[in-house]
């Protein structure tokens, strides 16, 4: 089995069959010790933080599967911290789609002279180029298209997917009595094909989760879901 | 005539008889004494950089008037640095728009994974709200609609407008021998109506001018058109 790449928080392999296959490790995304989705470094390392990311992925995944949305995903192994996903082709060097329904973090550090934490933003969906350099950029439809990193109605199409994901696992989350504030997606190609699916995970390290006034920390989300 | 605004480079009276008059001042936008279009603060003050500021406005409204392309422009006087406009109304707290004809400064800093300074942009559009404290973020059409700040259909309108606008700048300059490589504009919403029109002013300091290899300084370009 070979590494093909090492990201932040998960490794990639490919199996002897081809097979590509996620390792999930105990890195998390922060600065100073605390965790931050937003944040581009590796800030701690948590015992458990890999297995959970996953175990929260699959049950998100499988939910998504059953209900015809084209993703990734083929299975997954707890014990080994891996998942098996189709191979699909990143757009440019990555593309983060952010779904939102209540106004956190950078949405109100960009826009706060017209917006205050936790105003409704009714699903609005952003994107991000992957670049930790210049701190994952927004961009618009038109530069997408013009950088080649997207193809003409391929914006239109990625958004109304991502609210149509977001939306589903905000119910989801919601019959758990936790509200989501938002949301971050990646998309690719699927190899050999147009079909845009959804990659990457599905878990608290990708989500703001709320219960009532308190934050649901990425590592306790699973206990949540399978409860 | 009372002061009803102090802006970076313009003042803002209303008269005795109700006009909006401009008043162009010595001040230009930059950092550490260099002039920088892209900077939000005064960075230095050039005896004649008013006058010269408007004669340059002066020249491009004319042409845009003669072309029926809607601005608050009314009429201008060069010895008091002062120009008269029809009372507009910002979107929001100031929108700015942009249009690129060669990548170059935010646009490499933001994207530069992507593109290199000086590949050509095709008339690329983008809006950025005015916020010096948030360095002017960039915003794109649903985050415009979700914060009030434009309606539903005006993105696209101030875009088409932008670009008819942009080229027709380009096109005066390249008669003279330059060329322009970006452009920023700022719309507002006529008093008493629903019209959308060309606000602000329309000089070097708005604009990135090259000949040839090198960069037009913006108190230069006086010299350019009226020669």
């Amino acid at each position: 089995m070979e590494r093909i790449y090492k990201g932040k928080t998960k490794d990639v392999f490919v199996t002897e069959d081809g097979t590509i296959r996620l390792f999930f490790k105990d890195d998390m995304t922060g600065k100073d010790g605390v965790f931050d989705p937003g944040e581009n470094q590796v800030g701690l390392i948590v015992d458990g933080s890999g297995r959970s990311g996953l175990a929260a992925s699959k049950y998100f995944f499988e939910i998504l599967e059953r209900e015809g949305i084209p993703t990734h995903y083929l299975e997954s192994n707890l014990e080994a911290k891996t998942m098996d996903v189709k191979k699909a082709v990143m757009f440019g060097k990555g593309l983060e789609v952010i779904c939102r329904f209540k106004a956190y973090g950078s949405f109100v550090r960009r826009y706060g002279e017209y917006v205050q934490t936790g105003e409704d933003l009714n699903g609005y969906v952003e994107m991000t180029i992957k670049d930790d350099e210049r701190q994952d950029p927004i961009i618009n439809e038109d530069a997408l298209v013009l950088l080649g990193i997207l193809k003409e109605g391929e914006y239109d199409f990625i958004k109304e997917k991502t609210q149509q994901i977001a939306n589903r696992i905000r119910k989801e989350l919601a019959s758990k009595d936790l509200e989501l504030y938002d949301i971050k997606l990646e998309f690719g190609r699927l190899e050999n094909s147009n079909d845009i699916i959804l990659i990457d995970e599905l878990s608290g390290g990708n989500m703001r989760i709320f219960k009532g006034e308190e934050s649901i920390h990425p590592l306790d989300l699973e206990t949540y879901l399978l409860a």
